[in-house]
């Protein structure tokens, strides 16, 4: 059974909320990193590149887990555990569109070294519970 | 051989910045949530009660990592990632300072529903590595 978002939880991933992307590493302990997101009805789209850790890490274990915490509102957060899938379909459009959500740029403007970056993947996270009060 | 933290990282860490927590959950997925910090040498004391998730999580798993990302500067941050321990001893005297930094009030004062909770313990991280920029 697949959890739903609610419509708070909605809107604030609908904004330019930085969300932490936990995952597992190869010994077994978590890592954890900022990023972007997009929402896609329920699912998480969240961009990274190849042979990054966190896109190595899901593609050896692909149970991860999000916190959304609007900055404005750090009282209130929900955490998003799921599984995740990885595409490398779509990945370009994917980090061009956060860019200019989160920063008003195409991302080669935002951040004119991506050229030399290994290609962008879609990291979709399939939310299967949520905790928090969002 | 333990990790030490770099003024920024130090200095950010002293103002009220929210940090996530990540441990590992009993099926070994991630398990994350925005906490309070409060630095003490080059290690991280937070606060949660007895019996909460975390506290469970890490208590089985003591491997920790907490993610810093300052919301005024949100492009740079730190990944600390490391062993915790656990102690009652001190647990409601960190709470309590930890709620006076962040909210500028005791914490009964700012929860005061905090009387029910169980009683409140020291997460204190032991950095071993920390990646990112700060």
């Amino acid at each position: 059974m697949n959890a739903v978002l609610s419509e708070q939880l909605k809107e604030i991933l609908d904004g330019p909320v930085f969300v932490d992307l936990a995952t597992i590493q190869p010994d077994g302990s978590p890592q954890v990193s900022p990023v972007w997101v997009k929402r896609d009805g329920d699912e998480l789209l969240m961009s990274t590149t190849l042979g990054r850790r966190k896109e190595r890490n899901l593609r050896r274990d692909p149970r991860a887990s999000v916190v959304v915490q609007p900055f404005d509102a750090p009282y209130v957060y929900a955490e998003v555990r799921g599984t995740v899938t990885i595409s490398e379909e779509g990945g370009q459009e994917l980090i061009d569109e956060l860019s200019v959500k989160y920063t008003g740029k195409r991302y080669a403007e935002f951040n004119p070294e991506a050229g030399r970056d290994a290609p962008r993947v879609v990291v979709r996270l399939t939310p299967r519970k949520i905790v928090g009060g969002l």
